[in-house]
């Protein structure tokens, strides 16, 4: 933890609204800053049981917060929003709890196959990855493509040969390995369960002070999935999506209902162009359009709003802003 | 040639407008028809010479008419949007005259990656599949995701698994070449010609006599693409989108634009939310927030207006609907 950082940032945020560079936020430039930030982050929607025990919660929200602080830092300490969602999701791809990165469930066959997404509201440059075996940080190569390749979208043998000649770093697939995660397979490759712990996909969404949105999502995908699928999660205007002209957004839950319903698109869409809130155009697209219990998603506003909205039981999440606002929660 | 046909399908059309069957535009029970139907196609936005003479004008023309005649008698006869787009655009695939199925363009090392995505404006179903290299339709391949997996997309290997255990049509990749399109190779490869026919993705959307829209997309790529590289054409909310609250809509032109801006839903959300006509929509789209010579795409609302609208010197198109209208055209 680093109060004192925070709470200068805060008082910088305070003098910034004093002199009345705040309510800017349209800038480009690092001269003109708002002051003002937000952010949230999210560890999948599903069903984390109620009776999981204080050492387990704990565990959680120390892990959620460890994450939703280093992205405060970079926001407070003046970087972007594109930085801040980057950050958040490397450090979640690195933690085993999430099925992101190391920790990523396995697919039918014993391997792991993953998805990452980033996309800049400044710009709505983006960059998606999908089917990725050996790459440590899937939302990193995403970046890469999205800064450093004329395509936007790459996947399996073609996303890491671009890993290579971008320098992002390969891993042997069998970094992803966890214990946990080989259980769930072996439990629902022998029909003993049905996948328990879809979701846990991992997603990050900042407002920094120069009035840029930014989004990114990463995940392992579904336990024993077919061989191919694609879900929502490195799909533009699917599971993440960002635009200065309203907010940005990253989803978690059944992918197949994420893409039918262009679900990060229509909240931003319902934001843009109805002058819903976050909070409102998250909670129509989740209660009207799709089904009880498909997932959630998080959303910051250009205007600095965090909305967290799930119909399942658990959305791991946390959110931050630069009035002081640091939480972090599990259940409803 | 049946004109006959479609003059039947024109007074059965007057004959439901004179009963007050038009303008139920919400049904969905097959005995509830308006007789009001419209469809548009695309043979690709791009730079197709003011000089190929009136031979090739007219193989394209003769081209267009037929794929077009086919799905205007689909919905004439009462079949559904979806039977209608799926109909046209395995026409298209088939014509060797565009980059879908047959003709498709060359990746670099002398292969073909096709991609497709189909979308039902009455449900939001969808199906896609990238990367397929020995599915005569991808089209149907992906109607068959979309009707028979609980997944939405799925990439290359795992695409062609699930055609076989959906019993689509497999051919040699072999199938797919042609001398026209591997000469463009050789010269892109050579550095002799940037890629001169990019484009001629094929699309088709359809308003059908029960008031349902739908959506269809199919593609080659890019000649000498990236291994891997994704572009909108399989992505619902880039290429591809349809609702009944909006329009369908498929688009053709610089993938990783139309991806940025998730061009198909940005349509059908400036119909959707802002009560414009497809054809503003659509040109707002293009002209704001697109760049010049991007592309182009194909419009039907639920209210049976079509749009066609390119900001390429070409775009292979056509459009029919109930009360008589039977065109094609390449330039502006």
């Amino acid at each position: 933890m680093r109060p004192i950082r925070l709470l200068a940032g805060l008082l910088l945020a305070a003098a910034a609204s004093m002199t009345g560079c705040a309510g800017n936020d349209a800038g480009s430039s690092d001269a003109l800053t708002t002051g003002k930030w937000s952010i949230a982050l999210h560890g999948g929607a599903g069903f984390v049981p109620y009776d999981i025990g204080p050492e387990k919660t704990a565990e959680y929200e120390r892990s959620l917060s460890n994450a939703l602080r280093a992205g405060a830092e970079v926001l407070d300490e003046g970087g972007t929003a594109l930085d801040a969602v980057e950050v958040v999701v490397r450090i979640l791809e690195d933690d085993p709890l999430y099925n992101a990165g190391r920790g990523a469930v396995f697919t039918a066959d014993g391997g792991h196959e993953l998805d990452a997404s980033i996309m800049d509201g400044s710009t709505h440059a983006c960059g998606a990855v999908t089917g990725v075996r050996t790459v440590r940080h899937p939302i990193t190569l995403a970046r890469r493509v999205m800064e450093r390749s004329r395509h936007v979208f790459f996947a399996a043998d073609g996303a890491e040969h671009f890993a290579d000649s971008a320098g992002v770093e390969r891993v042997e697939t069998s970094f992803f390995d966890t214990e946990r995660r080989r259980k769930v397979l072996e439990e629902v490759l022998a029909e003993r369960a049905q996948e328990k712990e879809g979701g846990s996909t991992v997603g990050c969404v900042a407002l920094d002070t120069y009035g840029n949105v930014a989004a990114a999502t990463s995940t392992g995908g579904m336990t024993a999935k077919a061989p191919g699928r694609i879900g929502d999660s490195p799909i533009i205007g699917a599971g993440t999506y960002a635009s200065n002209r309203s907010c940005a957004v990253s989803c978690t839950g059944v992918g197949e209902q994420y893409i039918r319903n262009t679900v990060a698109r229509d909240i931003a869409a319902l934001v843009e162009f109805e002058q819903m809130s976050a909070e409102e155009a998250a909670t129509l697209v989740h209660t009207r359009y799709l089904d009880p219990r498909d997932g959630g998603a998080i959303v910051v506003s250009r205007t600095g709003e965090i909305a967290l909205v799930f119909t399942t039981r658990s959305m791991l999440r946390g959110a931050a802003d630069s009035s002081g606002r640091f939480d972090v929660a599990i259940w409803e």
